[in-house]
């Protein structure tokens, strides 16, 4: 087998295991389920990954890739954008997670399941929590939101960031089956709280 | 076997259950390790429960009756105690979580799983909706609020009640351990926003 098709494998088993997760959940998919759908041996699937967490872990790495380049143009542009950059980083984040669902869906208990995938999701965590730490920091600083302290900026930040990582599972657990509807009302509540933070014209 | 030795054992069951989904998530904990745990025979709990989605709608249920009791008297006093009614609904529900916590935990999952849980949760979740809807709607017409148009207060109301429920779920995610320090975060957090709303003194 040559690398290239070796590759493709690889890729493909991510790809069947992301939709199958998505549709069923990482509880009701075994690694046969896995190789099955891809049309190989459970043997061949195997040689590429030991089990479930190892694919999930490797698909938290897609994520990783994706979500950087993504998110890379919104922060470069967040500068300018003013208070929009807000509502841009909640619609960028959302439609990402359609990609993901699964991941979201089912966070608290892959953590618990998978020390290792723990390990990466806080830095991960960390990270989006200080990217949008950033965001309010800038705004304040440039008057676009009021002088609020800096316990209370964390709050802010915090508060946004869980609004944006759990909307995929509000929307769920609502029964809102439209995605751009869903989408726009979570657009409309970050607006909301951001503007509540606005500096006097 | 008499009624109340019944009684006794199918409440065993649940408390049992209970407290493996809780620790180790809902997924790895079958019928039998829930037997062996009580010290019954397989039949035996069969006897009780049909199944484990069973056990969980039972538990479910169980959730529905010390809510209601535990909140009546929060929801009695709300009007006295102005926005602080926003906070105590939070902290209650916190509390409250701590004893379920898988549930929050899996709740995404759990709903996809079992249409019947889907049909009984939507139900309680539309309640606590209005409920809290209520509650911003007291507080603008007794001018502790400012006055917000309709869909701001529905967005604020979802909003509020999608911090409160995901908050656990937040807090897991954080790798945050003290059950308190997180507690009084999320107090914080709420009364960050509800301050926003206050109407001007």
């Amino acid at each position: 087998m040559t690398a290239k098709a070796k590759m493709k494998t690889r890729d493909k088993i991510l790809e069947k295991a992301l939709t199958l997760f998505n549709e069923r959940g990482t509880a009701s998919v075994t690694t046969n389920h896995i190789a099955d759908e891809v049309g190989i041996s459970p043997g061949n699937l195997y040689y590429h990954f030991r089990n479930r967490e190892e694919i999930i872990r490797y698909i938290f790495e897609m994520m990783e890739v994706e979500s950087r380049e993504g998110f890379g143009p919104i922060a470069n542009k967040a500068q300018a954008m003013g208070l929009q950059a807000f509502e841009e980083t909640f619609r960028f984040i959302q439609q990402f997670n359609q990609r993901f669902i699964f991941f979201k869906r089912e966070l608290p208990i892959l953590l618990m399941r998978d020390p290792k995938l723990k390990v990466r999701f806080d830095i991960a965590h960390q990270d989006t929590l200080s990217l949008i730490r950033t965001l309010v920091d800038g705004a304040v600083a440039g008057g676009l939101l009021r002088h609020i302290e800096v316990e209370e900026r964390q709050l802010l930040a915090e508060m946004s960031w869980m609004l944006t990582l759990f909307w995929p599972n509000y929307l769920e657990i609502s029964g809102e089956e439209n995605f751009n509807e869903g989408l726009e009302r979570g657009i409309a509540m970050i607006r909301l709280l951001v503007h509540e933070f606005k500096a006097d014209e």
